[in-house]
């Protein structure tokens, strides 16, 4: 990292105490390193010093403490003793790895970083960290905790794939609709519900998939679900109640959604992704009868499904094929209106899942599905005993932004804001990464790179790296990681081999962020070019 | 224990007041009885009158606070509820179990009638309906979806149980609080969390347990879920992985719970439940590895678990019985606080679960389940694949009504309007209905109403109905349906044959409400006691 591209942590060498909220008066009379390291250990659990930042200069902070600078000196040292920090020459002394934050304090997130199962085609789960795992150990044998450990690890720039703008977040259009529901519900409306949510919802639902995704749903088929994860756990046992044990998956596609599905004790065959979209004849060819699809914007790649390949799923559905169609971010196309989901094409065969994640935000919890009608029943019981259906509340919140216009107008707002930030992606990339090749920009709220072997000759990247496969995608999101930059490598997408690449996403950062994430992965890159 | 034997501890016999340093200057004008107990637990849990000492006689200490004696019966009378005492006869009243430190909570029980149900025979459960319920099936053969199918039949009045004053919701409180947390919110905070729930709303459910249930729980533990219902749910799951096949309920025992374990595939063998509670002989007979329980207000009985049942489940639980402590409406005590929970005596082996349902509303969806250690982790395992973990919003706000002290405001409201429709319903159960017998009034939102052949006959109630068998409970609650009155006959709740009854919920309606829907129940029996 050099001076002109440090960004905001630079205040951090300019007030260092002020920022860390650090006042020698706190300290014992005694043992002042010892205390300096302890806050400073502190101030990198809590993410105060997230991975990355630079810690002030020694100099500046002994003068702002009124301490000698060799308490200072001796601080950083043991911190650098312990593995936590790394002195980087000019670019002055960086947090490097994270301290796991300990069970006394009582607000912050506990899970260990990282403890993950060894053989990542073992579907078993997560076992028990023997001590504290790394964060090499996260990338190259991602657990079922991944998700949960990555997001646990302080960042200064995060790049993970599948956010959206959450500070766009539309709180006065959530409050104003909340008081309006709060002031119209009837007692009973506090009560028990419906399992397949609020019929106010499943209306808004049906008309939002009518007006946004060209499918015409009857209300009575939507269920209101806690995510498209919770609705791939439904049909899951559903299948699996009915006998069925597999449901095949592109691939490369999404880690989670296998996790998912491994979870509920379906095995997930993987079926090849190409230009096109999901490769039909290998899917005939593998013999599953359901398979998890993302048709609009496939999920890592981006590709759209084609038309002839669309064509081919609707035979092989009529035939007895059962298609999961995980709808996740179609609504943010850029450049022309999002392509028609495949439900709209058939309704019997396919279940339609979609949520408010990428609209509004994940922490809503709230999704629906389309049940095909031979599974309705069966995915009605199973939503009643995970839950008893979701909270009214949120859901008579959203029924009333679908159908006052306001998550429209939300849509289009964050449609023109991330493809601003889409555009400063691909221009970082193009800058910072070349040679890598850039998938799926057209929609979404993330972009694939892949480094190719093509691409590091004519871009002159390291084939002494990733080519030769010693340094893996894997290798190179731990070392963004430790220099403060979350991305996700694409091995963790495929289950088999593929090119090295990663998953990045946009949609969360302003385009400096991500420019200067990108600076980063482009600097660990640049020594492997020149070897 | 004679007095030639006592030790050291007879010391307390005669100098009880200065032994237990006890003025009663510090004690509140009101609630003597209340204060001593509370007194004598800080003495049992700090060591001061340790297991095996003898209290002092209730006339010697009684002189020395220079309080009545009736103040000091009353206190050990509560002390020996809890099981933390017993009396022994001449041996005086005794410590026999340990209380933990923070469980300094007053508590309470007067016995209440208990319902017997007798005639161990059959253990059938509820069939399936075959087809579209009539109202007389969904009585006698209630079906997965019997609680839904009944909320979906209109009726004018609803004496169904388990349901707060829906209408007494703190709409501007919650508001209130939900402006201040969007408000507060960062946009981290609208992304994936923690699945275990809102480090907030975890840190305040531990401490809402410490001040209400007398339960010292770690935040670390506590897992936020969509409701008591998930919850059993999530260790039916984890226990069903482990190898184990069956839950032991009591019997009478909630249906609903019921239906949800066998939903997750375990059997649910029936153990009686008498006047003092579940016959833990009989558990133990049984062989279960596992039982659920309602120990504060047994479902639907209403008893209270008596102190040497609560002694003896321990003594199950640490030769390694698991009890999931189902605390569904412990907070509504009318005459006496709460008793503490199970799980305020031992945090390995039980399994603690609550939710709002009864403190604001079932339609939030809102819960917690304390995880014994031994099966935190996988119990978040199934959580994440749930869900992901509950939305983050009325997370947020739940913890800060219960912070804020407005929960508890809520609470002492409620209990007053509840206990007003309580004494409600009983007068008009002994106004309409003659040899009808009531149990569990002293807490809860409902009570259990039996007519047995002894209440027929000295009643005048029609022998030739009930007694004979050709009128059942089922056909009087789908009789009153008929009328537009909605009641469970208990045998619902029954796995073997008990006397006929209703279970009655009176915390939703007026009281000119509920003594309309009793009178009609009363006209339904009437011309049966004449024939």
């Amino acid at each position: 990292m050099n001076r002109s591209n440090a960004g905001a942590f630079d205040r951090s060498i300019t007030s260092g105490a002020d920022f860390l909220q650090l006042s020698v008066e706190d300290a014992p009379v005694r043992g002042l390193s010892d205390w300096l390291a302890g806050q400073l250990r502190l101030a990198i659990s809590d993410g105060r010093l997230p991975i990355g930042s630079r810690l002030p200069a020694t100099r500046v902070l002994a003068g702002e403490l009124r301490v000698s600078r060799g308490v200072v000196t001796e601080a950083y040292q043991r911190l650098i003793e312990d593995g936590h920090v790394a002195g980087r020459g000019r670019a002055g002394t960086v947090v490097v790895a994270p301290i796991p934050v300990t069970a006394a304090l009582p607000t912050a997130a506990a899970t260990p970083i990282a403890a993950p199962p060894t053989d990542p085609t073992d579907a078993t789960g997560p076992t028990d960290p023997t001590g504290p795992a790394t964060a090499d150990a996260l990338f190259t044998a991602p657990g079922a905790d991944v998700f949960d450990a990555m997001r646990a690890i302080p960042a200064r720039i995060d790049l993970s794939p599948g956010m959206p703008d959450l500070g766009a977040f539309p709180r006065t259009a959530w409050l104003r609709a909340e008081r309006s529901v709060l002031g119209a519900l009837s007692a009973a409306d506090f009560g028990y519900g419906d399992p397949r949510g609020t019929p106010a919802l499943r209306l808004a639902v049906a008309n939002w998939l009518a007006r946004n995704r060209g499918i015409r749903a009857d209300p009575e088929d939507v269920i209101v679900v806690a995510g498209v994860a919770q609705a791939l756990g439904l049909i899951a046992q559903v299948l699996r109640d009915g006998g069925i044990t597999e449901m095949a998956v592109e691939d490369p596609g999404s880690l989670g959604a296998r996790q998912h599905l491994r979870h509920w004790r379906l095995d997930t065959p993987p079926i090849p992704v190409d230009a096109e979209g999901i490769r039909v004849d290998e899917l005939r060819a593998q013999g599953a009868p359901a398979v998890l699809l993302t048709p609009a914007h496939q999920f890592p790649t981006g590709v759209v499904l084609a038309g002839e390949r669309r064509r081919d799923l609707m035979r092989w559905v009529r035939v007895g094929g059962l298609i999961v169609e995980d709808d996740y971010d179609a609504e943010h196309r850029y450049d022309r209106p999002p392509v028609p989901a495949l439900r709209s094409m058939l309704t019997e065969g396919i279940c339609y899942a979609g949520s408010v994640s990428k609209l509004l935000a994940p922490a809503l919890r709230l999704g629906w599905m389309l049940a095909p009608p031979k599974y309705r029943d069966a995915l009605v019981e199973a939503k009643r005993f995970t839950d008893l259906g979701n909270a009214a509340l949120p859901q008579l919140v959203l029924a009333r932004l679908m159908e006052s216009g306001d998550l429209e107008r939300q849509l289009r707002f964050l449609r023109g804001r991330h493809r601003r930030r889409r555009d400063a992606m691909i221009a970082a990339i193009g800058a910072h990464l070349p040679g890598a090749v850039v998938h799926g920009a057209a929609a979404g709220l993330h972009v694939m790179v892949t480094f190719e072997a093509a691409g590091f000759a004519s871009g002159g990247f390291a084939s002494a790296g990733f080519a030769s496969g010693r340094f893996t995608d894997a290798d190179l999101a731990a070392e963004a990681l430790a220099r403060g930059v979350k991305v996700q490598p694409l091995s963790w997408h495929g289950q088999r081999p593929g090119p090295p690449g990663l998953v990045l996403g946009y949609a969360a950062n302003t385009p400096t962020v991500t420019a200067e994430g990108i600076a980063i992965l482009g600097d660990i890159l640049r020594p492997r070019h020149r070897s």
